[in-house]
């Protein structure tokens, strides 16, 4: 029995199925969604990636201009200008030595009766508007709390990459309620329920000196305070998690502790889903963790693409008949899905030493 | 009349004057200090910084071994081993690549009727002790809020540089409260009364890709768990602050708003003291602010030692007689201090543009 098993409708959404936030941008990816049931559907907060209409010979993103609200701005190089350096990888470019991101992203909503066709909205759900989100929003988680679907994303602005907190209780309005993880910090997963009287989440800190990317714990009594740090785990030297890791969508209860479906990614920036699983009342600490990755980049529409031998999955749907699914994004191109076996996940775990 | 006058007993306090915490280990610097009043005493707490006494053609250093409670282990490595990296200049090197410090270190308290001439304590007044410790605690700053003295400080660990919360009431016993910021995160200066309900303080979070080390500020409403987090000041390029700022002590109330004094650095690592005025009911808002430092490296003891042109601010005294003490580090090597003129660096600022 396999543990993931790709939906043979893969990918489920691609860049051309969305319409542009506005007429001067066009959409090049629709990756990372957080996913969630509402009324019996399945919901999709989908990451929409724009930039202004390429011209030859030139390069150009947009960003917010906060002075001018839901305003973009517009940066236009030329691509031989010795200024222009396109070295990062990872969507991140510089301009006389200043950050841009290739792309601003916004959040966008996609329903489904199936959780397999879904239907895109044609306008944003959420867009950047804040200064701390100037260069866009990216890769929303969703949990359903105290009548609320809490939706964490990161916000991205020259000042740093932090995790804003946002809520709605219909999928229509949004209520931003600001950052909640102070630069660099990704990939919060908040709990579905308290544990030990607080909220609970992972994090993923980014450090610059000491430290590699790694899976931290925190907690909360308000869901805007966060603190309790706690090392949860780290990359593993040698390993397809080498480099970093991080939570993807929140952990799954289970009898025998919280099973998290993580990413870890290696020096060649090759980015899977692992499992972790946690204790139960002290979910900071490991019990079981796999060698090996549950899903990895092997289908063309993960191995091709903007960023090739990319699986990056934070939106996570458990069906009443106990079913799980997993959504991804596909080399930072695609929507796509999984079936998740979380037995076969468990069975596939070896005990962590304490 | 001169916002700020050192004192002429600099510097107060040498590495000789400071006993180690075990024989196989030396003093090698005693600097960066909270402070605060105690039973009408000045009270600082001092990072006292150690290393194995040293053999000729090696170089080696201590830590924590977290398997051997209060127990260090020792790294010893041969000057011309290839595997030896001492490129960087802030206290890191690395050793096959791991990271490792120069020093561990504790903390140790020193007392003072005049706060000129004062008392080292013989033994450590906080070690390190867990495994988010392992490479020493540091920079602590002390604040006075529901009969506790509160100390957070810098702990360093393979996993990251946090910052930790501590509390005594007594300055003979310490309860330690765990992680309050998750890594990179220091400079941490938690206000001396409430704001609009909640704890506030300034932190100084480090990114990797995007934006430059920066003041921000946070809300709490139970001092472990922080939230709602506000980009307050960053760097200026071409001013003494053109690389980092990070808040010193916590800010001083006047009637124009919090007065804080922060360090900043430039390319060359040169580290000076800056003032900054926020708003007194939205404190993340910056009226004010310097355009020179108000204290910088230029007596002897601040230009030459371990790291020279440094002067470190993290810990402020408020006396009865409305007079303001500042305590630095100079140099990363001793500790010093300064009378502070509260209104003449309020008249040194000059506003903000909103």
């Amino acid at each position: 029995m396999r543990a993931v098993e790709r939906f043979t409708e893969n990918p489920l959404i691609c860049p051309e199925a969305v319409r542009p936030s506005r007429p001067d941008l066009e959409v090049t990816r629709v990756f990372n969604c957080g996913a969630t049931l509402y009324k019996g559907r399945t919901v999709l907060l989908m990451r929409v990636a724009e930039r202004p209409i390429p011209e030859k010979g030139y390069m150009s993103t947009a960003y917010l201009d906060p002075r001018q609200p839901g305003g973009y701005a517009t940066l236009r190089v030329r691509l031989d200008d010795p200024d222009l350096d396109l070295a990062d990888p990872r969507g991140v470019f510089f301009y006389k030595g200043v950050p841009y991101l290739y792309v601003v992203s916004h959040l966008r909503l996609a329903t489904s009766d199936d959780g397999r066709r879904f239907t895109v909205e044609d306008r944003p759900a959420m867009l950047p508007e804040f200064d701390y989100e100037v260069y866009g929003v990216e890769d929303p988680r969703i949990v359903f709390l105290n009548g609320w679907y809490y939706i964490n994303y990161s916000a991205i602005a020259p000042t740093g990459v932090t995790t804003a907190l946002a809520r709605t209780a219909d999928f229509k309005t949004y209520e931003k309620l600001g950052i909640i993880f102070a630069p660099d910090n990704k990939d919060i997963g908040i709990f579905p329920e308290k544990v030990g009287g607080s909220y609970v989440c992972f994090h993923r800190p980014s450090m610059k000196q000491i430290g590699a990317p790694s899976m931290w714990l925190a907690f909360s009594d308000n869901l805007l305070d966060w603190g309790r740090h706690r090392f949860v785990i780290g990359p593993r030297p040698g390993l397809w998690d080498s480099e970093r890791v991080g939570c993807g969508a929140h952990p799954i209860k289970t009898p025998r502790g919280w099973l998290e479906i993580y990413h870890g990614a290696d020096a060649n920036i090759r980015y899977c889903c692992g499992a972790v699983l946690t204790d139960l009342e002290r979910p900071w600490i490991p019990l079981a963790r796999g060698d090996d990755p549950i899903l990895f980049p092997h289908a063309s529409y993960e191995m091709e693409g903007f960023l090739p031998n990319v699986i990056f999955h934070n939106g996570l749907v458990q069906r009443p008949d106990g079913s799980v699914d997993l959504y991804y994004g596909a080399a930072d191109t695609t929507v796509c899905g999984a079936r998740l076996d979380v037995g076969a996940v468990l069975d596939g775990l070896r005990p962590v030493k304490a």
